[in-house]
């Protein structure tokens, strides 16, 4: 019942998939309009950014958007992107935009916390902070997870080999689960700040359904980019080998009998 | 750059992965929870279900979480679990699950519209209602292309092919962000209907929030199903030889060529 995956290059040529730089240029502009507009609706309707006062809050939206939201979606796409770098490389500058994400949103996480103390505010009680507090554990493990298997020079080949799957699937649900609690949140703060002139098509409004909906595309482009079978890394010659080796050991199969 | 997964099984035996039955009836667990905690916030809290009255409102979230969440959910999975039926039985079947979901989902959509029109609230000017419009012609015009494509006698094997893999990945994006919808309009009418008892741990607002995991949850099992490379329904023998020829035409390789 088991299945393998060969690659009928060859070995040969480091190439890139004609249409893929496209989708990641696209991806981009909708990662950095994301962003832009998440300034533009704090900066025009929510009186901008400051630590030391009420615009404390805003720091927390604009901190989550960059760091759980594009950062966390570009550290995914390394793998596409980089795709004929070395190896070792890719996986340092994954690590790295992981880390960065990391510390960006603990930024936006102290500044909602800070901010609800000095004003007395109750916290967690809400959906969105449920689903913020869960991404945000999960992100923890999952960055400590796939340092110890994969950066740290001692895990052995075949947990690697088993462990990756399991990282890749729980990487695209913290970040899906990420886009969705930035949803909940932009959503609340709407409903907070709006109330009865959010159904009178306040400028705000409509320009926060948007940032919104570009929310939903960003996190969509990641997830096609990420999963088109062809858009893969192409396995070097080596790790190939030791794979197939490591099916061989544990299934019993020879990789030569189809 | 291509390439092709050969499955080893030598076309042989139908046998279902030993892990898959347990994850699948922990999706089905899940699910059932989500359907029963959805009719008792409602029961409990909300005043229950009635069509011809201020009740109607009601039948929308019921609906919602019945159709677009656990019956497209569940139409996802049946490549996964009658994975040894006849392709054509599957299929159908498929197709089925997603007309009920589809006309669920329409009695729903039709629950909210009479209700917003009797009241004389306004329409569609909230982020819910914005990806709620874009889910369900999504998934109409996913539902429209998936016949013409798979059921339909008349489209061509290549093209059936080419358009799969847009279809799965289509199919598991509006699944994905019908949950997303879900959990915005939960947030919303917490929102509306608790306002500041949302803060002091209400027990409804628990339970919503409860309500609100589990359907994030249930959209992961559904997708970890979905995705785990050896739970794939594995091609029928036929299937398989005329898709390699299809790929030995379309790019220029030989099946044979490792």
């Amino acid at each position: 019942m088991s299945s393998v995956c060969l690659s009928m290059e060859g070995g040969a040529a480091a190439s890139t998939p004609a249409a893929l730089p496209y989708y990641v240029a696209f991806s981009q502009l909708l990662g950095l309009t994301l962003v832009a507009m998440t300034g533009a609706w704090l900066g025009l309707y929510r009186g901008g950014i400051a630590w030391e006062s009420d615009l404390q809050f805003n720091a927390h939206p604009l901190c989550m958007v960059i760091g759980l939201v594009f950062l966390q979606g570009d550290a995914l796409l390394v793998y596409r992107v980089f795709r004929n770098e070395a190896k070792r490389t890719t996986k340092v500058l994954h690590g790295l935009l992981h880390v960065f994400a990391l510390v960006i949103a603990l930024v936006g996480l102290v500044a909602v916390f800070d901010y609800h103390r000095k004003k007395g505010y109750t916290d967690l009680y809400s959906l969105h902070s449920w689903c913020g507090i869960l991404v945000f554990v999960l992100y923890l493990v999952q960055w400590l997870a796939g340092f110890s298997f994969f950066l740290f020079p001692g895990a052995p080949f075949s947990l690697r080999s088993r462990y990756r799957p399991q990282h890749i699937f729980f990487g695209a649900t913290i970040f899906l689960l990420s886009v969705g609690t930035a949803l909940l949140g932009l959503k609340e703060a709407l409903l907070f700040n709006l109330g009865d002139k959010y159904s009178a098509f306040e400028p705000e409004g409509v320009l926060a359904n948007v940032l919104g909906l570009l929310l939903a595309c960003f996190g969509g482009a990641v997830l096609y980019i990420l999963t088109r079978a062809d858009w893969k890394r192409p396995s070097q010659a080596e790790e190939q080998a030791l794979s197939m080796d490591f099916k061989t050991l544990t299934e019993g199969d020879s990789p030569g009998s189809q």
